[in-house]
């Protein structure tokens, strides 16, 4: 693990947050016990075979169960009056009452409670700050971006048919009881269980403050990053669909193309050229974006710039055979007949090598021209997992030598770092040893709950490995000092997959257990909406979606641009 | 008239709309007579005194039967199909197949209805394009902005009360039959009435394409730029509140500036400063962004940041010794006592001489620190007004010796441009010789539709200046030649003042003829969101606005930093 460097260490004037070490006093008996270390048993429990075999309806049963108890940890949450301030909040601001450099020594922060330190704000980070107990446990949330985004939608966005920040949670309103700050987990120290952090945000001279947080567990769930793998131009030119000011960005560039098109005396090569959108990428971002962009095309664009519709063209292109690879054959089908029919060009088995200002280099060297390129075409990891991943040896031996791009934190079946103590990793950004999940929204969001579950009920984490003891706590009305171990490991129940692919029309590919269902067409559309607006994270978000569903529907989508 | 280089005429390929010199023709004679010029009549009426007398009752009746005329016209464009290709638009198409460089003789752009361009999107323009008859003349619109935006909600929009796109109508959707085209205008040729245009867009290599554009007439209708008066700092270190993209850059940063304050060791002299919001400027503008930032931080911010709420300072700096110096003196101390009671500072009486990257230097040497700096003192002229204003003879008489900064296009009553032919200048960018009117929304909405009408009804505008002879046409339905000339000078029409001064308080100043009465508190407010809703230019924005206004009472404002 790479530790804060002495000389760096020297120049933090900020203070840090002191570890409580009281992570699963939770449980701890009232005579004052240290709390349980799953390690310090040799008779603990832990994994024979994996992955474990447990019955689809018995996964199903827990899940509703679990669901329940979260809901009313929710509801006693909400209902209880919002404190003005919060501990740990009056005590942030004591300590910095003391002013920069007044002291060398760092500062503690002290709570009675556990430090749950949780990086990222995406859908594992989300869910877990939903579910979590905070009560019990002090949880700081360290994230470079202050809201949750409901990314499936991403590409509607980025066309207006749903605004940006409808699709948004502010962190501070999913858990008001949760200290949020805002920053990036640029060091993350695990042995000594230290994070260095830097501000997302510079004062006008251009200064980011610096900070160390220590904490008692740590959970990294801080995703991905689009992957370039190495083709040179993407990150200078074209667009993501990751963050907001992505969609922002695009929806920008989509109306200055249609209007550089449209001024007088453009010449036929120009227009052809600005209005040629090409997505790189045919997973499902890359496809409900081609699908959505055509149809702000079809419906609003083609109202106000008739005269230019004969030239604007939608490509998609895809390395590999077909799109939208996760779904049966049939459904990929379905998919490639609607962009035929509805005019989205689709290129498989083609390889891009380059992209210029205005140019996309095929393999083969065939060059396309373009207004604007959205390249969604997978993820790589970020440096934090690199660096974390680099330097446990447990986890160099789970890359296997694979390029540390592709880096994704090993993790045991209760999503424990392998070879990291009382770390989580979930998401993305991590890989289940034995038995890899897909990288998808629905199974970060499983995760997070399933992990906030877990620390609620008291467990200490321990080390994480498949040949480890499984998380432990005291036992709970037991006169004597009873371990007690955590005995379910991550299961993922699978809700279905879906993509939207324009012109109101869906995909949906449904199993459970043995059984399965595929869907597609208006049927299909309809239960994507019933989907998306019963999955959004709050009642605010759903009002929002909804209205914003009705506003395009009857007015159309804006064409402003700024 | 600074007319275009020779050497720079040359580069241009693109192509030149081509004057129909028809205006006028909308009522010429079946036998195909010239329209009928009013120079060529020694005995045209023209002014012998003005301001003219015409009592209030009389003009009140006018503008209702105006306003009857133009929802008529704006009934009957909205039941006609919208055609799916005007033929100017189709024009410009087939002109720029021949592509770039094909030949070097300006294209020409032949329509049978004379040309009308307008340059801007503001109140105006807007209201012009919006009363305007597409069926009888060819309107082109030129403007950096392809959308109006209703400047008096931009500081409400900053906090996020109302979201930026409820504010804004797209210049294609406000009148669908008019040629709008995403351009600024460079240099007016107004002898040979020609407009040289830029994109305000680029190609991604950077390139802006240029062109010409003749007219039969122009309607400038550019507004102003904000006025830094030459204190160093303003552009690089303030915020404005004109354009969209400012209150988007204004709403961010104010995140921003919390979040860093909430930062973990912030010292309580970076907190102070960070959290300490100046505006510059105590007009209507200035004091309403106060006012709702006040609203913002008690009400949305309070909850989330409730350690910082003692570091939190809203200051408004005002160089006279009173705010809303447009408002009766009782309005004035309710707006004050109302920021004494919300924890507004007012500085009355100083000036501010520098602004650094995190100071406010007044005069006399004291610095302020601040957070974010708003600037909202005044405006100036665009370098366009300066380079007309500056080239015609007639203008640099009106100009009396001024600054060329504070220049604005000298009009005549029928808002002729004076000493130019067939040019109308009106809002902020111009100045009713003998008369001045405020620089308000109201006067330039008034005076957009007073020159539709008069254009609709088919005068020929003829050179502007008060000894000038007035607009004229053929007269209808008579046999003979007979010209008519227009006899209404424009009459502005004062519907009172108001202001929000946060808190759900506004105030409300009204003068109608010789009646006159006044409103402070919270009745005035919810008149002011009675009259913005009402004034809002469409139902799309009225529905879009309550809805917002609904949404943050019950959600609160949105703390999403993007």
């Amino acid at each position: 693990m790479k530790s804060v460097p002495e000389a760096e260490k020297k120049t933090l004037t900020a203070p840090t947050f002191q570890t409580t070490d009281n992570l699963g006093k939770v449980t701890s008996r009232p005579g004052g016990s240290p709390p349980p270390d799953p390690e310090d048993d040799p008779g603990a429990p832990h994994f024979e075979q994996w992955p474990a075999q447990r019955s689809f309806s018995e996964v199903v049963m827990d899940k509703t169960m679990d669901t329940l108890g979260d809901l009313s940890l929710i509801a006693r949450r909400t209902l209880r009056e919002l404190p003005r301030s919060s501990r740990i909040r009056a005590q942030l601001r004591r300590m910095s009452n003391r002013g920069a450099g007044a002291e060398d020594t760092p500062l503690a922060l002290k709570s009675d409670k556990p430090i749950i330190l949780v990086l990222g704000s995406g859908w594992g980070a989300h869910s877990l700050i939903k579910v979590i107990d905070t009560d019990k446990f002090e949880v700081l949330c360290v994230s470079p971006r202050n809201h949750f985004i409901f990314t499936p939608m991403l590409p509607s966005s980025a066309v207006g048919t749903v605004e940006f920040r409808s699709l948004l949670e502010p962190i501070r309103i999913a858990n008001p009881f949760v200290t949020y700050i805002e920053a990036e987990c640029e060091v993350l120290d695990v042995k000594r269980k230290l994070a260095l952090c830097s501000s997302t945000f510079a004062y006008e001279n251009g200064r980011k403050p610096q900070f160390e947080v220590a904490y008692d567990a740590v959970v990294i769930a801080i995703g991905e990053q689009t992957a370039t793998f190495g083709v040179p131009g993407v990150t200078e030119h074209c667009y993501f669909l990751k963050e907001i000011s992505d969609a922002v960005g695009l929806r920008r560039r989509i109306g200055q193309c249609f209007e550089l098109a449209a001024l007088p005396g453009t010449p036929e090569e120009d227009r052809k050229r600005v209005l040629r959108f090409i997505v790189v990428g045919g997973g499902p971002t890359g496809v409900e974006f081609a699908g959505t962009l055509r149809d702000f095309v079809r419906g609003d664009l083609a109202r106000k710039y008739p005269e230019l519709m004969g030239d604007v063209e939608v490509v998609l292109l895809q390395s590999a055979q077909s799109i939208l690879t996760q779904f049966s054959a049939g459904l990929q089908d379905r998919a490639l007949e609607t962009f035929r029919k509805t005019g989205v060009s689709v290129r498989t088995g083609v390889r891009v090598i380059a992209i210029t200002q205005d140019q996309v280099v095929l393999e083969g060297g065939e060059r396309l021209e373009y207004g604007v390129c959205v390249w969604s075409t997978g993820n790589a990891a970020r440096p934090l997992v690199q660096s974390v991943a680099g330097a446990v040896p447990e986890q160099q031996e789970a890359l296997q030598g694979r390029n540390p791009a592709a880096a994704k934190l090993a993790v045991d079946p209760f999503l424990r770092i392998a070879g990291v103590r009382d770390a989580i990793a979930l998401g993305d950004c991590s890989r289940l040893t034995g038995a890899p999940l897909p990288a998808t929204a629905q199974v970060a969001g499983q995760q997070g709950a399933y992990v906030a579950r877990m620390i609620n009920r008291g467990y200490r984490l321990g080390t994480g490995g498949l040949e480890k003891p499984f998380p432990a706590r005291w036992k709970e009305k037991s006169a004597r000092e009873e371990v007690e171990y955590f005995e379910k490991p991550f299961a993922f129940l699978s809700l279905g997959l879906m993509a939207y692919v324009g012109s109101d029309q869906a995909i949906t590919q449904f199993e459970a257990g043995k059984a399965s269902f595929s869907l597609a067409g208006y049927l299909s559309f309809l239960l994507w909406r019933s989907v998306y607006i019963t999955k959004q994270v709050s009642t605010r978000n759903r009002i929002l979606i909804l209205f914003d569903w009705v506003k395009t529907r009857i007015f159309g989508r804006d064409l402003s641009i700024y």
